[in-house]
């Protein structure tokens, strides 16, 4: 099974996450791996210590491309994450996992750092048992929807940062 | 802050889930209330114990209303679904949780279990701190995603159970 959960609202990572938790409690191992994001720290490092040894973090990204006073050179950012790629591929044929969540790699698709046709070589390898497979963030290619068996599109129908634009709005017109 | 994740694709139960992990990483204290779930066992009821006592499910449901062979009086539906709110409320005002999650509470209210005046009142009390809270299901009213801080609509793009239905038509036709 591969699922994707994309669009621009909150809840993409959260629901794999959460995924991951009941696979977990039913005895599944589950891996995570992030693309994208950094080095620093977050709530679900010290809760996947909580539900280890079943569930696994590993964090691959150099943080925030391009945005948030992002300075690394590009190529920095491609390395990491064709590193991160190398090493799903290998944690995916190691058969060590039920479960592999493949965090914002859409986006990392997206921002250009990773091919999709690598990614999708991946989903397609017949020489082993896949996991399955979560891949979140968004802006998921055309083709990874097409390849998946369940997408679920997070729309962002509100948000605290347009609410307070809205709010800012009104009382200045 | 309140939440609602709402819509009909898979993803609103397990973003909260995922939302309550990462909170008990740092330290906070989570309540998930599942209404409408009934009282078997799924993965979560596992992983809660794992991320005890920090996390914690309490189940209020009577399971499936009018579907999957539910025989139950609407009644007893409805009676599970007012006490469920009532301990909602009794948990809330404890001031026990820095999150607390109704699980499914839109579908109860859009299924005519709860009013949805009462779910309106206790997220508008004043006379003590509102925890987060996180309301998920899907047919959210108006009226929620109104008072709320986020709302995400989980879309529906693809399912495996649409997939067969397609792959029979691609047969059949």
């Amino acid at each position: 099974m591969i699922y994707v959960f994309t669009g621009n609202g909150k809840g993409k990572t959260t629901a794999a996450l959460g995924q991951a938790i009941r696979a977990v409690g039913e005895g599944k191992r589950v891996l995570m791996i992030q693309f994208i994001k950094g080095p620093w720290k977050s709530g679900e490092d010290e809760s996947a210590k909580l539900l280890a040894p079943n569930f696994k973090l590993l964090k691959t990204g150099k943080g925030f491309v391009g945005i948030m006073g992002d300075t690394l050179p590009r190529e920095e950012h491609v390395k990491a994450a064709e590193e991160g790629l190398a090493l799903a591929k290998k944690e995916i044929e190691s058969g060590a996992w039920d479960i592999v969540i493949l965090d914002e790699i859409n986006n990392a698709v997206d921002l250009g750092l990773i091919l999709k046709e690598k990614v999708l070589a991946l989903l397609q390898a017949t020489h082993y048992k896949l996991p399955t497979i979560i891949l979140t963030g968004r802006n998921a290619p055309q083709d990874f929807i097409d390849i998946a068996d369940l997408v679920t599109e997070m729309r962002d129908i509100k948000h605290p940062y347009e609410k307070g634009i809205k709010g800012k709005r009104g009382l200045e017109y």
